[in-house]
């Protein structure tokens, strides 16, 4: 029983209490964090890592939670592969070149981690320094679907109904993109671990724009090419946000813990994916939004309807939204520990 | 044999061809829309009888579709029970007195089609006059939860967080609006078949932000109200946008027709679903924005994948995307028609 409690419910061993984190666990929810966010711009913070550090702790100090995960975004990494990536208030990110044709793709640099995005690698380390041994640290990347449609629609969208057409338009071209993003996501994945990442998260925020035999065909093959080459070195937890029709193929690659998305019914999950999995989730972050009460009275339906689950890693269905009050988030993590303390 | 085949595919009736008709059918990717669309403001082509025939027959004279759609927005019923609609170019629909608290609630004026969406009813009258008997017209509305949705918020949202938290929070006040918006649907609906509809398609766009159990709980018991308040008069038609999740509840609904997302493998919905129900789908918008080819491709598996359903009607899996080319759509309409009279 030595190894922290999240480590053991990745691993589906039992545990004392179902441990807590929750996505965006760390943001402008928090009043330390917006007190820093006032002072530079969110890119330069992630890029210094002392700045990164004292992020990454701001929730583990405010709350009880059972995993810290490192300050970063998931667009550096195409950032250091070639693409302009600035943040505009009001907007979200932009790539300034985008991919357009094969020419594009073929001017990405490949990723070489340690020189490119040590940054990170430097906060990894310095937070692994500074945490309690018994709160293990999540490391993460955008899969590489995520990151082609950021590449290729060069910022956010609805549903990056443009992109869905480029890809189908021209698979050996996708392909091609896939794979110089899949060989830089592993790279960086790797030197998290390297850096002291005890647990990494592949966050696949788009994948759920994806018909299910689309996702088959054009996104889980170099999934898959980064659990495998992986292996099983730390606990792999995938989310795929908005992704519940995806289950069954996410269930078929090797990767120990599966994101619940907010809107799934847990029950219906664990019939469509078996018990070969630990799941995590997935509490509407709505419910933080709510009242001490509908929060309160929400709480032990959720545990209950993980009891047929592998392991149960509790947390958010999607990131804490940023007008949470603090103190539901405090009351989340408390009455979660209490509840299955008693159970 | 005398009923149009997209009536007789409604009841899981043997057909010669499976019928076809477009969300969105007409729209902004149509020449002839967007030089009406230049003169007046969408509202008021709405409101206007004649030019809201006119946009609903533009796509049957272009297209050999087996339905036509009446033209007009979900919102005008809340604006007529007492909500100020307005909507804002480059921001979509706004309503300047949302719904805030039960005194709001209480102040919404009891819908009466005949005489507040009449310019909908005499639209449905006058298109129905001047169509060929074998093409039906379908009439519609938004569901309960969507237009509550759009209440409380006062205009659209990425995934109406606010109102699940203001929903969570009050269940009595959530039924009190629902309640009459239920009611003002149930009316709409009864005067839209009473002026000619052979078919209602109740839009759900935003069940899909609801877990499954918030469904059952706060938007499944209004809408099944409608369903039964209607009986089988017509064919009862629901699509809920991004709804995979929800499959389970739908088809516990007394309805003909459940329409399915683009996101979700029909095999799967079968399976889910059973053989009860006739599907609408589910073709991914976005290979109508790729080339000929890629969509030429993906339409022998679209039929397939439908086989063992009671009956198919075949769409898309959402709206037709504005940046769609016609010729895209008439390929997808005549192939339909070419392969499944072929199968």
């Amino acid at each position: 029983m030595s190894d922290p409690v999240f480590l053991r419910a990745c691993r589906g061993l039992p545990v004392s209490h179902r441990p807590v984190w929750l996505m965006r666990q760390a943001g402008r929810y928090m009043e330390e964090y917006r007190a820093l966010r006032e002072k530079m711009p969110i890119l330069e913070m992630m890029k210094d890592p002392a700045i990164a550090t004292e992020v990454t702790l701001q929730p583990i100090n405010a709350f009880p939670v059972d995993a810290a995960i490192i300050f970063a975004d998931i667009l550096t990494l195409p950032e250091a592969m070639g693409l302009n990536l600035e943040f505009i208030p009001g907007k979200g990110p932009v790539f300034h070149n985008p991919i357009q044709d094969m020419s594009d793709v073929q001017k990405l640099r490949p990723l070489n981690a340690e020189r490119d995005l040590d940054f990170t690698l430097e906060a990894i380390r310095m937070t692994r320094a500074q945490l309690s041994s018994d709160i293990p640290l999540i490391g993460f990347s955008g899969a590489p679907f995520t990151l082609a449609c950021y590449a290729v629609e060069g910022s956010g969208s609805k549903n990056f109904d443009e992109v869905r057409a480029w890809m189908y338009n021209d698979p050996d071209r996708w392909a091609a993109l896939m794979d110089r993003l899949t060989d830089g996501v592993l790279d960086y994945l790797q030197a998290q671990i390297d850096a002291g990442a005890q647990a990494l998260q592949l966050f696949d925020s788009w994948a759920g724009c994806l018909p299910v035999q689309a996702y088959e065909r054009f996104a889980a093959p170099w999934t898959r090419k980064i659990m495998e080459g992986l292996g099983d070195q730390v606990p792999r937890i995938h989310f795929a946000a908005n992704g519940g029709h995806l289950l069954e193929v996410l269930a078929d690659l090797p990767l120990e813990v599966i994101g619940v998305d907010w809107r799934q019914d847990p029950r219906q999950v664990i019939k469509r994916v078996g018990t070969q999995h630990v799941l995590q989730g997935n509490l509407d972050p709505a419910l933080l939004l709510a009242g001490e009460e509908a929060l309160e009275e929400a709480l032990p339906a959720l545990l209950d309807s993980y009891r047929e689950a592998k392991g149960h890693i509790v947390n958010l269905g999607h990131g804490v939204i940023k007008t949470t009050k603090p103190e539901r988030v405090a009351q989340f993590v408390t009455r979660i520990h209490e509840l299955s303390r008693q159970a």
